[in-house]
């Protein structure tokens, strides 16, 4: 078999309809900025797919960019985020909350995810303090669904979150980078609807799932952030040729190929479980989307590397790793089943 | 005729070279975040069309991102950057230099451009003023090749910026984003080996000149700027699959393509700014590359509009407009032979 | 005589009155971060003062700190100060406004003042910019009274300022570094009631006028800046023994003292600019405060510094200087009648 | 008894010493921002006693504005400062360190001090991390002596964390708000030389060791800190009349007043330790200097509150409350032992 690479989900390019359009569409002519009828009509369709026909929709290139500007957007200057501890914002993007003025308040992670409880506990905390006006204020939660683990938030958990915020008057922010592979999952019941309805501000994330780049920021309530495009273009955050944006987006939600496009990485991730779990091995923690982390001994990892590419994700001891197996929109089932059929038994 | 939209060069989508190569590749395989085999190819490309084989050459994804995250690299708290008043970076970014903790020192320009006795000026009051530490430092220079007006600054020009900024050792910082229409006028005597050799850092525009999104900044000596890739990070500027610019800048860098996309564009703003000139038509400043500037009665734009979108630069009085024409990589001659047909001619 | 010094009017420590207070409650305990007693009277005396009893009053301890605090503030990220190009935050704050991230819009400046004509030009170009939203939003307007040249803003130039930015929907901040000069001064018709009336925000500088340091703001509409006690504190300018700033202004705001403390320095400077006159000196500008500014050839300026010690402003060209002499509330008249004396006289 | 307030070590003004010198030197003039004949005189006294004497030395007005502007000063935009999760840059300055646009990188405490071992962790995470240009470089270490539990480093203890530091070429610096308590507890064995010699910035606590006001930092190696005033200026932490804070550090760098000046609170902290424990209280944690800090019945509190001021510090549980009594220079010991005698006893 060919050696299949699964460290991340942006191994590939584009879903082939994108490239297809972006190739047809090339040489007409259409004004910036995000102006153009390609970025009106993807905007009409996710405003659709959330059943929010006055959400203000902003097409932007990268999650941590995506992520700086909106929460820089929401805060003001004494307030922070409050984020699990595993958060993106919190451990992988190089201090862009902090550069931009913000405390990332941390708080546990289980299994990826924070509680209501914890929320309303900072919130308490804050607002009890005699002397809260010289500690930051917590201004607002960030999630994302699914989690840096691949877990996922349920509708239950989403509205308690949601009930927190809306009692102490901060906003609720998703981060969709992989937005795709939870809404494909089988135990999803968060749809985009949900989403608009419970979150202030989420995005839905292009770069991860199916597009050459991009992230769909939605803000149901457009009069939540009042100039939001000079604080994008403030942020370096806004593409002079927003078309390339709309049109990927356009694809992604024209028949729903946005709702679906996450299938077959869910189902070769099963596959990839279900044979880890059978063959002996230990998941590092179960989720159900399209990441699979697994803890190995050094020697397993380098006699599955000869098949297949991986993520090292940590070391907890000397002897073993932590590695993810990350499916995507683009991965070939034949492969993941070859893939299968190779992986080495573990005997304990 | 078809009305032609020149209000910029950013209208169309890509080279039809660069379409080719993103569909041909769309499915291979390759790590993220820069680190694939087509930015290699295509940093090297670059290295040898610069003759600068140590050169550091990171891809970010626009302008303003690739001017405020240089700027904010290059810079100390306490210094500002010394630009043209007419400066990009002055007018046009929303603040994003401010945001990043810097003042723009705005000098006079001189057809956009600005000159080595003004910067050598800043530098010295900074030096003789007695409570300078009260005051912001003049901590590197910004131009742009060409400039916010299309004018090019020649080797001499560049040279004397260059030589007054290493006596008070200052980065110069040239800003490309339409650098391919500097390097195709017959009035350019300034190569990439030039830019490379008299300035700290400057970048090569690619959304302006073929590609469809993105900007190479080049850094001649690596060292100049550690830790650069976590600064490109941290402020949002780090594509994920950055293969999708390295495979853009490879095939801008290949056979020489960059060196030759502006051609056209030059050519066919050569003749607007002919017929321009031959029927009455007051120019609003000379340049050799492709944009025109052309000042009307306001009646006479609605009679052009008809057969040309433009960009309105100002208005110098109610009745007159100052609009732009902006040629690109795409533009078609034919169809500007028959819009130079149906200019109205202006009686004085 | 003894010699002056005249460079500042900082020289000197504070008010007689000022230390009496602080000795006599020196072993007194009170409350921290300006909660206590004195800074209590402080407010309530400076509310009255500016007949304004409603105002929020806060205590900083020095002007860049303010300014730098306020600015901050009141703007949004995507929006710049107005002031004029000679104005302190421009010039003489080493980039502070800028650290806290945004642009200083430098309008012209007659006699240190700006023209509400000015600012209304600035607010339209913004309004009807097309592609304003790619440009720093004029967000506030930041005068000083007296000016950094020592000119007063007139009741009738004040109203005008404050109609427009009313009309533009942006407040007006005062810096009252030197407040206690352009009060004392004859030719002055804005009283602290009428600043209070017509800014948004101001504050009535103590370091300069007879403190040992520190700066009352006034925020005459305490809801324009929800949580500013934690702004203040995240600005690092939040005094812990808040007391000695509310002991200071307490006195200054008893029995009138504010509003003759810098009788002595008008006074003084009257008899400065008069004898200059009449010795045919050449004022570098007129004002009608506690500044003076004279310049002189090099040999005269030699000769001069015998007798005082001055502030050098600038140098017009290599042989003439232009000097500061700064009068204050400490400034002993006998000797400035001494210093008009052995100042020589200019033939031309 | 009169009732006694020991909520904070700044209820009171200055040492009567410091008081004497103001009032003497009131009407002298002298230069601004630091260049006088006092700072100048307090600068060689601080060189003297921390036997450095090419220290750079600067006086600054309050702890969070030094900590802010020194960390700001040292840390690159990728970098972040390591500190206790307890530190008071982490939890109680209203995020003043993020608003410089860093990352607080905490680290568990024990007893309020962070060990060398958890710093060299952090290290070689980075170090070590694949993925580690997508995280914040730890740049720096924060401590303060004593720390916010009152608890102090050891020699041993501070040597090591120096070790660690320069083994990974970050600077170590120290927070010495309180450090005449540190200095003046019998369980210290850190000097002003060690200080000097371990850390690469430290500053000297005046606001909370007898000062009206001030802080003085110290930089053994100058070089290590370029354009340092300006720095300062630019975060409004220039004091205009620098004289006011070089006479205090003056008087308490004259005759060894710092070294001793805490000597009666330590005397009193500990006779009420003493007498906690011997009527059965539970101290919150030990510690050698100047705070106590004890937990009770919410009952107990009250009839505490009678007779003494406290701080709260948290709430354990809704019944009980741990709160702080923190002696100063100030403190009479007369006070404390009939507050010692009025304690009520506990019984469990």
């Amino acid at each position: 078999m060919d050696r299949i690479n699964l460290a991340s989900d942006y191994e590939e390019g584009a879903h082939p309809e994108i490239i297809k359009k972006l190739a047809e569409t090339n040489m007409l002519q259409s004004t910036g900025y995000g102006t153009d009828e390609f970025c009106e009509s993807a905007r009409n369709n996710i405003r659709k797919a959330c059943e929010c026909p006055e959400a203000a929709v902003h097409f932007l290139v990268g999650g941590t960019q995506a992520n700086a500007t909106v929460i820089d957007a929401l805060l003001s200057s004494y307030q922070g985020v409050v984020s699990a501890e595993s958060g993106h914002i919190n451990v992988h993007e190089a201090g862009a909350i902090e550069l931009g003025g913000h405390k990332v308040m941390a708080v546990p992670q289980h299994n990826g995810k924070i509680r209501a409880s914890d929320v309303r506990k900072v919130c308490e905390i804050y607002a009890n303090d005699p002397s809260r006006e010289h500690t930051v204020m917590p201004g607002m939660v960030y999630i994302s669904q699914p989690t840096e683990f691949g877990t996922l938030y349920s509708l239950k958990e989403l509205t308690e979150l949601s009930t927190v915020c809306r009692e102490f008057g901060i906003p609720l922010y998703a981060d969709g980078a992989r937005l795709a592979y939870a809404l494909a999952s089988k135990d999803n019941d968060v749809t985009l609807q949900d989403l608009a309805r419970l979150c202030d501000v989420f995005y839905i994330g292009g770069t991860k799932c199916g597009a050459l780049f991009g992230e769909a920021v939605v803000i149901p309530d457009p009069e939540l952030i009042p100039h939001f495009f000079s604080i994008i273009k403030q942020h370096g955050a806004l593409l002079a040729k927003g078309r390339i944006l709309g049109i990927q987006f356009d694809v992604l939600f024209t028949e729903d190929l946005y709702l679906n496009i996450g299938k077959t990485a869910i189902e070769s991730a099963e596959l990839l479980k279900k044979t880890f779990r059978e063959k002996g091995y230990k998941l590092a923690f179960e989720n159900p989307t399209n990441q699979t982390f697994v803890t190995v001994e050094n020697s397993v990892l380098e006699e599955i590397s000869k098949y297949a590419g991986t993520d090292l994700w940590e070391r907890p001891d000397p002897e073993h790793s932590t590695v993810r197996f990350a499916t995507s929109w683009a991965t070939d089932m034949n492969k993941i089943t070859e893939l299968a059929e190779k992986l080495p038994v573990i005997r304990n």
